[in-house]
């Protein structure tokens, strides 16, 4: 058996998706900017790809929703053009981040840090949660941007965007938020809201890798991180991606369609296997369910590595993660679990479930059996679970059953 | 009949380009990062295509191709990189640019001299091609950075890489040419000259749209443009755009395999037509045909509006060119025309043929016929073709026939 339970890495494409993006490769070919009829040939698919996605995000149409390559542009795009346009310029000196935002919002702000830009990381709290009173504690009237992610993509934490948004409006500061794992999953809607900035990535919603997307409110415009033919109103230059907007459009659509769905059964289906491995002994759970996103588990194991465990997994099929899937293969500790301060080997531990509308109960059903064969034959051979029994140095409660 | 002459502005993909693609949608979608099957079901496919880019472009193992999301993103990148690194650190304070380079290189050198740095934009000659002596003549001990494109996406001039190469090794300034219009229309070999770092996209020579790529020589690593997850080494994160590398290096070898009916066949199906083009009076080529990659005409039609022309051609179903493909729909004067001081009205009127290895003898034997009929026709309603004799206040030598 295969078992996909990574989707917060990256996810299948829906085939209907495919089905639509196929046509612009070898057959709607054409640069949709030149003058004839190959480039008309592309209008309607950039047109539907573009409705979807403004009807996706609830966007008005005087607000720019600007097609980029994938999530990390965006947030590169928003960072380093507040720098360049307030930082660099002396109007301002800082911006503010969750600890936990993803490594390309991180990344960035540690750029722009190096660069001469103040930074603060708001901390999480112990239940792996920002609280919106630390945006409030750490603005300034030279604060250029915040930015915090709406949902973390290592423990599905949902975070206070709505009061956050608010804040910002008060001090008229512009808000960025990581939409990556929220669309699809939760509504997403940004007239419900305030909020200037909005990161979206196509392949995390089963569209195509290689597309994402930043949403800009009106008069918020940013200078362009890619400059160039203009195409994008100016805001992203490049020759457009024809079969990946088609692609991220039919993909938001079917998210939208499938949010029900998502909320409701995907929820009850986690919650379900989430209270099976609970049963086992000395697993941990960072965030309350009802305060993650439906799909996302993040559980640890004491006493066992969490890449052990992955390969346990993987050799019986089933894919599954430590945490975010960047490129470093190194033994790293879980960047959430360290960040609420979980003891050395609790941050080793944690294995990240992330389900989809494609998660059948007959995969969890047996990943349940693998992941029960796995902890048996892996505690067997830990050091470090003989030397540190249940509850001990933990920092968080052991659930017991 | 339709028929597609605008392949420097972008290329059908190959059918087996595209096939090779497709099983990385829907089954074999894994996150290439991630520790378990799903992602290693993607490294074959990864691992080949990246050695057919390397192998393409006659790269060494230990220099680095980065793969980026098109030509706009490696060229900003390039330049942006040496911007932080070298210009706004004060270390030099100087690039040079050519005045035709791609808008992907002039916008962005516009953008950094907003910011302090100084740019010098080479001229082309009257045959529209860059001398490498105008390089030598601006190289300062306070040069960053030397870019100019190999081969000209308007003309198909070909600028002298390997004396400019050469020019800047002895000045110890680093090197960048945009082989986007050269790749699959003359040899490229980043071992046969000096050059540190190169650009090309994958929808230029029959792969998709959305993957580019820039090599950088061992030892002049850049800073990355997008901070993130740490993928390709560091310099570019991002998810890996898997459908995209694989189909990029399919692209590649096959532009390899073709180079040769490009050089030959292609050239001499491209100078037939020329010929042709020529025997209607009054018309203009800019850069001696030798001096060009085979698969490029940029022509005149005194009294007729580019324009006018394309949308003649589009309605008998023939997709060319002004010139670049940018997203302005304006009416814009040619640059290349503009820049070696065409008069005003010459500028106007230059069209774009570009060829490439699926054109055949019958489509440009019908286009010919369109041609001739659109000549007549706009010229007939032309006011400034009546007012502007043959040969008068052009510049240029007008071809009689
Ligand atoms: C929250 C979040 N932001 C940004 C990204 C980056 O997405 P991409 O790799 O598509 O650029 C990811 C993906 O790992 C993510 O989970
Ligand atoms: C010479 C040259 N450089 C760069 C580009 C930009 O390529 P892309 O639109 O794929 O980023 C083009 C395409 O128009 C080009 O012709």
């Amino acid at each position: 058996m295969k078992v996909y339970l990574d989707n917060n890495a990256t996810t299948i494409v829906d085939p209907q998706v495919f089905a639509e993006m196929e046509p612009y490769f070898v057959q709607r070919y054409g640069n949709p900017n030149s003058l004839h009829i190959f480039a008309s040939d592309t209008h309607p698919g950039i047109k539907a790809g573009m409705e979807r996605i403004y009807a996706g995000i609830n966007s008005p149409r005087e607000d720019s929703v600007i097609i980029t390559s994938c999530a990390t542009e965006s947030n590169n795009w928003v960072l380093k053009s507040i720098y360049f346009d307030q930082i660099l310029t002396g109007k301002k000196n800082h911006i503010i981040v969750s600890e936990v935002e993803h490594p390309s919002v991180i990344a960035t702000a540690k750029f722009i840090e190096s660069m001469g830009c103040k930074v603060t990381y708001l901390p999480i709290n112990s239940e792996g949660l920002i609280e919106a009173q630390s945006v409030e504690e750490n603005i300034t009237d030279k604060t250029a941007l915040v930015s915090v992610m709406w949902a973390n993509n290592e423990t599905g934490a949902i975070f206070p965007v709505e009061e956050i948004g608010a804040i910002c409006k008060k001090h008229n500061v512009p808000f960025h938020t990581d939409a990556v794992q929220a669309i699809g999953k939760i509504p997403v809607d940004v007239q419900s809201f305030n909020v200037d900035y909005l990161t979206f990535s196509a392949h995390k919603f089963h569209g195509p890798k290689g597309v994402g997307a930043l949403y800009m409110k009106k008069g918020k415009e940013l200078m362009p991180l890619l400059h160039g033919g203009s195409q994008m109103g100016g805001y992203r230059s490049g020759t457009l991606n024809v079969p990946g907007i088609v692609g991220m459009g039919k993909a938001m659509e079917q998210a939208i369609d499938a949010l029900d769905y998502e909320m409701s059964e995907i929820r009850k289906m986690r919650d379900a296997f989430e209270d099976e491995l609970l049963k086992i002994e000395d697993t941990f759970v960072v965030t309350p369910r009802e305060k993650r996103t439906p799909n996302t588990i993040l559980i640890s194991f004491r006493g066992i590595e969490g890449e052990s465990m992955l390969w346990d997994l993987s050799r019986a099929g089933i894919g599954a993660s430590t945490g975010s899937a960047c490129a470093s293969e190194d033994l790293e500790a879980n960047s959430v679990m360290e960040a609420i301060g979980a003891a050395e080997d609790l941050a080793h531990t944690a294995i990240r479930f992330s389900l989809s509308r494609y998660t059948t109960q007959d995969e969890l059903d047996y990943t349940l059996k693998v992941v029960n064969a796995a902890v048996i034959r892996l505690r067997g051979i830990s050091s470090s679970y003989a030397y540190a029994p249940a509850g001990h140095e933990s920092g968080l409660d052991a659930h017991h059953h």
